[in-house]
């Protein structure tokens, strides 16, 4: 049976945009660590970083954050489109779908630019949220823009003016999802405008990527661990038990960061900072700890660390957003990394043609061949 | 400044599908010659074969041809999606927002399965079809399941039963578009369904591969020869006045193929068939036999050898389908070159994970490497 690569080891591209450097537990983010970006800058700040290869000076953010606050009302005939799609079509699938059908129509063509950037970047968030009170009977609200990125996307779902520390967290999650090097979304992405495709034909293929559970799958094993734990005397009862049946704790462990995950670290920083202001920031706190010293206790050695998906999981929780909501925001993050990609794809453009070996039959009389 | 490799020479993956031979002219599907397909046997026979690995038996053909025609008709909200697209938005956009609007809606996830892809396969001409006409301001067209899958393709574009020399050359084209190893809309198409995403996410990334002018470009430069040349008596003084004034003659020399395109020497073999039948195809043969006289006399030794363009033109142009439905026409062979590659994918799947290297600025001040 014919067998498939993987392409391990293979490089696809040089980028100025991340190190994921797993070794050391560090990533990069055009020079600095993703670490430090994510508990002291904005989404905006860093989508700037992300896209320009330097941080925005005062006017510039000011500028970007006018720009993308202009540019997230949802135009009218996607809303209409949106509605027109059955209930059973994944939020996935909903964005795949809008990406699609605001496409070539305004204009988008070889090469991408910035301006297509922030404009998905812009309006995906309010199609998520747009989707998820019309599937849920709530009205629709309409952006805030005085609020930042993060801030106006709880705003859009909740339809309340979201806690600061629930912002800020948030802001963190976002800004630590938005690139991870040549992962499959982006690097599909980067194939589809390979042959010269527009902007959001790479996105709708990212996003495509993105809904396989191998890659933007939501951790739900930790959130049903935490909301099984519940409280904090809780903890380690639970996971004792687990362990002792010989159950896996989820969210420790990574495939390339044999360290710290520096994503999770970043993520703990920010929940330390908030355990005063909500009970779920302390709880996520207590049963990380609880629980590496249970690995270390049952798995002496191991080294297994905390990684992004446990905090990804805490921090959604504590901001109450909803589980099916985990992958699509995580795509909110991602889109800046996706067409950072995409921009630095075209200024260096070759078509992707790899090879293929043929394992099937071969023509029994075959005359074409002298 | 970062670099991409093109990854010529890099094998994806291993496949049973199909062999491009450029070497010695030959294009095998599942071994046999894709020449002798286009030219013997109907779409629904070489889609049975790319999909299943052999080729239908009487009844196997029969019952795939009356799934296929009971497949046919657009979900009533998909045609609604579709009326509320900008016009300015291409065809092919059409079809990627139709695909996704498609999506999971129908239960597709993870494995693919060959029902989807026949169903795609089966309601991707209407789609074209149903769009072309609205933009014309003329009636639709119902699907008539008597019709084979070209024939009915013609049918609903024009409304009127297509002549057989028409059916049975746009058959040939067809076929010989479905499938061409690892071209960049199949590769992305494989890239997205390695983190288990689904079909028609996967089918989504490959049409906005297609999408891009260095893949799915039409032979515009082929058609404007033709239409300008118009008459057989004006193709020896055009193209002799074209090559003394240093143009190329668009249709000749392919990249891989350096012998005979065996897609082009197909094409020929039907269009000589027809040659009775309609003036265009009597042009197009004539043109092609002068053009190869005349690239011998100016640029002796070179072998240019008609290319798949050239007669993908020439037979696009007999049948009358506007050149904006080339690069969607295409998209409809290829369809079953994709999904094939899809369930393939899935059979052996692994993700693909290809490395970047990282050539931006590394961290003023790195606290975190000890």
């Amino acid at each position: 049976m014919a067998k498939v690569t993987g392409f391990e080891g293979i490089v696809a591209a040089e980028t100025d945009i991340s190190l994921v450097d797993g070794e050391n537990g560090r990533l990069v983010y055009r020079g600095y660590l993703a670490k430090d970006l994510a508990i002291e800058q904005s989404y905006e700040e860093v989508a700037y970083l992300l896209w320009n290869g330097q941080l925005p000076e005062q006017d510039e953010l000011e500028q970007l954050h006018m720009r993308l606050a202009n540019l997230r009302n949802i135009p009218e005939y996607i809303c209409e489109i949106i509605d027109l799609l059955p209930l059973s079509i994944s939020m996935m699938g909903v964005l795949q779908t809008a990406v699609a059908a605001l496409g070539d129509a305004a204009g988008v063509a070889w090469p991408p630019t910035l301006q297509q950037a922030e404009r998905l970047t812009a309006v995906l968030p309010s199609i998520v949220a747009y989707r998820y009170r019309k599937l849920n009977g709530l009205p629709i609200v309409e952006p805030d823009a005085q609020l930042g990125h993060a801030a106006n996307y709880l705003y859009m779902l909740t339809g309340q003016l979201p806690e600061e520390s629930h912002s800020k967290a948030l802001n963190a999650y976002l800004i630590l999802g938005m690139e991870h090097g040549m992962n499959a979304s982006t690097f599909a992405g980067r194939v589809i405008l390979s042959t010269q495709s527009d902007m959001n034909a790479a996105v709708c293929g990212a996003i495509g990527a993105m809904k396989g559970p191998l890659h933007g799958g939501a951790p739900y094993e930790v959130i049903a661990m935490l909301e099984e734990i519940g409280s904090k005397d809780r903890a380690e009862p639970w996971m004792r038990n687990a362990l002792e049946h010989g159950a896996r704790l989820m969210g420790f462990g990574h495939r390339i960061y044999k360290t710290n995950d520096p994503r999770a670290e970043a993520l703990r920083i920010v929940t330390l900072q908030m355990t005063g202001e909500d009970p779920s920031f302390e709880l996520a706190i207590h049963v990380e700890n609880t629980a590496i010293r249970l690995l270390e206790e049952f798995k002496p050695g191991r080294r297994l660390f905390t990684n992004v998906e446990f905090y990804a999981a805490a921090i959604l929780r504590a901001v109450q957003i909803s589980p099916d909501l985990f992958t699509p925001t995580f795509t909110l993050g991602r889109i800046v990394g996706w067409t950072a990609h995409i921009l630095e794809q075209a200024s260096v453009n070759r078509i992707f043609r790899p090879e293929s070996v043929y394992t099937g039959p071969m023509p029994a009389a075959d005359l074409s061949v002298i």
